[in-house]
């Protein structure tokens, strides 16, 4: 609790001096100005986060957040409950979706179980598990507070790790069959939007799925009764150990001062949630891609972010968010290796 | 004029059985059908261009089309000329924009002369001028159809070398002041649109700048009098050597069944015009970015293209293209990396 705490509170505004400045380089580099568009306002907010002209982000960690919903028993969910597992087992193997972009651009792949259903020890998966699963959310809370906050501060603990182990910047991720229900659910409490509006097909319902799944999500906002003031009752009311672990990631690493990246629907709502804990938290934060989960557009705007890419994906595991990586790797380059008009000793002429 | 008609006429469809068996790969890959959305489209197009399942793409090559434009005189740039050949030098210095992603991500950068202004001899640039900068288009044809036929050859010749060199995949670029405007002349002509309609700032004119650009282009067609039908006709009389070498990289590229990334305004155009020359060569492209560029979007859904990237750039060189490189890179690990559920022996479930 102590480290929620401080890290919620303790997130400082971006570096507005630092920003002017990168501003100012950004406009003399050798190109039009506002040509690189939003390449360059990716290298000024970066610069406003490390408080550094030439913002250091080649070494790159995502984290990937697996756990288990309870609610998967009111058959919400296209793929049977043990996929979870399965696929944390893949990310390591390195056949997952995400584990071959992680190889293909160097970045170090963080799988944390935080609440896999099952006692089975996944080798190569971080065992941080604060519960096996949550409860069913139709029938009670589906985590207590205590376990809310554990899964938020495992979050901060594994940006802190990543931090010290020298990653200049971090992209979030997740697995746990059941969780665009527990998203879906935590999204229209806090933006009190009706569930029907924000639930879509998640990997795969028919129409039938998808009204179980919106008939769910109603039961477990009237029975658990949410607090949409209170964040850290929303989610563990009716939210998932993933959710919360990634609100941690972006609580951490706005902490650390440190740029992150979302990834998809959960990912986003994940985001939502730690901004409403600390509003600060938003400046450290970058889209990446836009989400084909019905809600996915809603929670952007909600966020004030547009996407830099539109791929059609709804595969979560921070597959998107780890491309997105790549170009705010390529506008801090853009930062550092381009000559300002100055440098290369040419006026700069425009007209 | 032999290797021009060769090329242009000897480009043949995607292998559609690859692509049927490509697919089937696709949908069993360990994630939810679709759920990679457009990686994997791009992942079936590849299989279609190469006629291999597992495409292989990791050496990259990115074709930048260098020269100069007489109607520049006429007071249509925001920049001076001598900005071209300064741009191309940097491009060499690895400090131009696209320089610095292509040592970033290990793409081969190919900058080539095909008619940049002046004597001078570019330490590092290929040199292929046809001419020293076209003639002013508003006082007759920017160049003889003979000279552009030599610059598409001289794309095509290009990608053949690039491919001799061992590269799957080839990006298009440009630097060329005034290349907006010969841009915007070509596609008014081609899809019958009025200059007003497709003509924009640029790399930054003001509105008065905006409307001398306008007159400019109206006037150029009017003299000119380019066969719409005659895509060597409408290149030579109110194109560039740029635009024309360009078109020679889809086509070449096309015909040696290698795929091809689009970048922005002025490389959609040359897209747009080597598919009237042959419609399969359609089949072999990719999109990038959205161009910021005022008829971007016009050109793009001419192609029926939609964009993977929304960058509001509108810098040319290559820089979105090069990108989007990654982006089916990724698509092609994809399909390579990832196991389907037979092969981790795991029926698929799903409903």
């Amino acid at each position: 609790m102590e480290l929620f705490k401080e890290v919620s509170s303790g997130i400082r505004p971006l570096d507005q001096e630092k920003m002017k400045a990168a501003r100012a380089r950004v406009d003399n580099l050798t190109k039009p100005v506002g040509s690189l568009g939003r390449l360059e306002d990716i290298a000024v907010q970066l610069s406003g986060i490390t408080g550094e002209m030439f913002s250091q982000v080649d070494r790159k960690t995502l984290i990937v957040m697996a756990a288990d919903n309870g609610v998967y028993d009111e058959g919400v969910a296209a793929y049977p409950q043990e996929v979870t597992g399965i696929i944390a087992r893949c990310m390591i193997q390195g056949i997952a979706g995400v584990s071959v972009f992680a190889r293909l651009w160097g970045v170090n792949l963080n799988v944390i179980d935080v609440g896999i259903k099952g006692e089975e020890e996944l080798k190569g998966v971080e065992n941080r598990k604060i519960m096996h699963g949550t409860g069913n959310m139709v029938k009670g809370p589906a985590m207590s507070r205590e376990q809310a906050v554990k899964a938020i501060e495992t979050g901060i603990q594994a940006v802190f790790e990543a931090v010290e182990g020298g990653s200049g910047i971090i992209a979030t991720g997740e697995v746990g069959i059941g969780n665009t229900t527990t998203s879906s659910a935590v999204l229209s409490v806090l933006e009190n939007v009706s569930p029907r509006e924000v639930t879509g097909r998640g990997a795969g319902l028919d129409d039938m799925g998808l009204e179980q799944k919106i008939r769910t999500i109603e039961k477990a906002i009237e029975i658990n009764e949410p607090d949409r003031e209170d964040v850290v009752d929303v989610l563990s009311k009716v939210g998932g150990l993933d959710i919360a672990g990634m609100v941690g990631i972006y609580l951490g690493a706005a902490y650390k001062r440190v740029p992150v990246v979302i990834d998809g629907f959960i990912s986003s709502v994940a985001a939502l949630a730690a901004c409403r804990l600390n509003p600060l938290a938003h400046g450290y934060m970058f889209p990446s891609h836009r989400s084909a989960e019905k809600a996915g557009d809603l929670v952007m705007e909600r966020l004030g972010f547009k996407p830099y890419l539109d791929m059609q994906m709804r595969l979560g595991e921070g597959s998107g968010a780890i491309i997105a990586m790549q170009i705010i790797e390529a506008a801090a380059r853009m930062m550092q290796d381009m000559k300002t008009f100055d440098e290369i000793g040419i006026a700069r002429q425009s007209g």
